[in-house]
């Protein structure tokens, strides 16, 4: 497997990782070039971007520039978000929102709703985010299709200062068995999801099944360190050294799929 | 809270951080003196090493130094090992090595056996490592008290180079809805693990819940993608530029309680 070669061959170079944020000052509103903004920004903070750096773009930021806004006034909940509401304890028409976005309600109880989101991630309120939304009269929803939106980040890159980064998307996103949150990668091109560890040798000299290792979550976590709280003021961050990568995934190959999910 | 307030009046002094690989060539037995090896393979690579860098290191060293390997010859399975071993197909002595580890049994098919740990991990063999254990007639288990080995582990180095970073002790975990392991943090000093994202305001300006971000784990994903498939050869890695930081919490505290486990 190519992503696994590379791996075995190529990480031994890696002598120094870095993340650096990438601030920009405009408020990025639906309609925006994200592309061209992204890539003006690095070509002002880092001339020298290789097309195996990786951005990392904060998912609020890609769905403002899509236009991924539901305005309050405009949500009637049914009767499902209503009971949900009473049950969670949140704004029926948030659950009603939540509810639009998911395929499956996997957990409700005060204070938690998790389910399924239609890009099959398991996660709380289905990515919807109520802060920083630029104003207070509008919920933000996931961009439709995340990967495509790295792809099509990537191009803008590329189209604006000639060099093609990888480019990944992430949220933060719950953990069932640990307190915390940390981002994982919901859009992705350019790179590798996963990497397959070659597994060792058992004691009888057997080969051991390798270990796939979620590298895209990996950068997304590490990333993450440096975009706080305020995705507003650290909208992106650029991660160098850990590439050149062979083999381009999709993030969708890190969600688990249903008839593998470990607690159905 | 000291974690929260120091985000937020130092995250935007974060400017840029670096994760840089230290290897070292012994092979690290049982006894070995672990803060002065990784005091003296720091001063070697960066002898401008800061009390507020972090050092991660592979849970394997510290368990290895630490002597606590089982010979497979030691281990007879009892019958509730053998019934396990037979649903999971597991060996026998391996399942039996995991429930002497473990408080609870949380799911056992084909192919998966995930356990508590007793210390309160949730977690695929109790952490048990099958691989790199220097000899192929043992078995490797967690360090006794990770974060008292992170403790340890400081003081040695400040012993020796007269710094003391702030430990992580790291291992790599599986997750329920994704595909892929990541590390975390199983021992933690010198540093907070989580830290408290003041909420934002809601519609009707008041101040919404914040949210707990799990710094460690972070730190110790991003670590992870330079010790990659063979933590022999980078044992640790060293995370400059995210600190100074306010407020020292173990490991545990990224430990979510068994009753609010989410799935229960």
């Amino acid at each position: 497997m190519a992503a696994r070669d590379h791996y075995q061959n190529e990480r031994h170079r890696v002598r120094e990782v870095r993340l650096r944020p990438l601030s920009f000052v405009d408020e990025v509103e639906s309609g925006a070039d994200l592309g061209a903004i992204l890539g003006h920004t690095m070509s002002r903070f880092e001339p020298q971007a290789a097309s195996h750096d990786i951005l990392v773009v904060a998912q609020k930021i890609v769905s403002k520039a899509e236009g991924r806004f539901v305005l309050w006034r405009d949500i009637v909940p049914g009767s499902l978000a209503r009971s949900l509401a009473e049950r969670t304890g949140k704004d029926p028409r948030l659950v009603e929102l939540v509810l639009s976005e998911s395929s499956e309600v996997v957990r409700a109880v005060p204070g938690v709703l998790i389910v399924r989101h239609r890009l099959g991630f398991t996660m709380a309120n289905a990515g919807i985010d109520l802060s920083n939304a630029g104003r207070q009269d509008r919920a933000i929803l996931l961009p439709l299709d995340p990967d495509c939106s790295a792809a099509r980040i990537a191009d803008g890159i590329a189209k604006t200062i000639g060099v093609r980064p990888a480019v990944l998307i992430s949220d933060s996103f719950g953990r069932p068995w640990r307190v915390g949150v940390t981002n994982v990668a919901i859009g992705l091109c350019g790179m590798p999801a996963l990497l397959n560890r070659r597994g060792s040798k058992d004691r009888d000299g057997r080969q051991l099944e390798g270990t796939e290792v979620a590298l895209a979550d990996a950068v997304a976590a590490s990333a993450g360190l440096l975009m706080g709280e305020a995705d507003e003021n650290v909208p992106a961050v650029l991660v160098s050294g850990l590439g050149p990568f062979v083999g381009d995934q999709p993030a969708a190959a890190l969600v688990r799929p249903a008839e593998a999910d470990l607690f159905r």
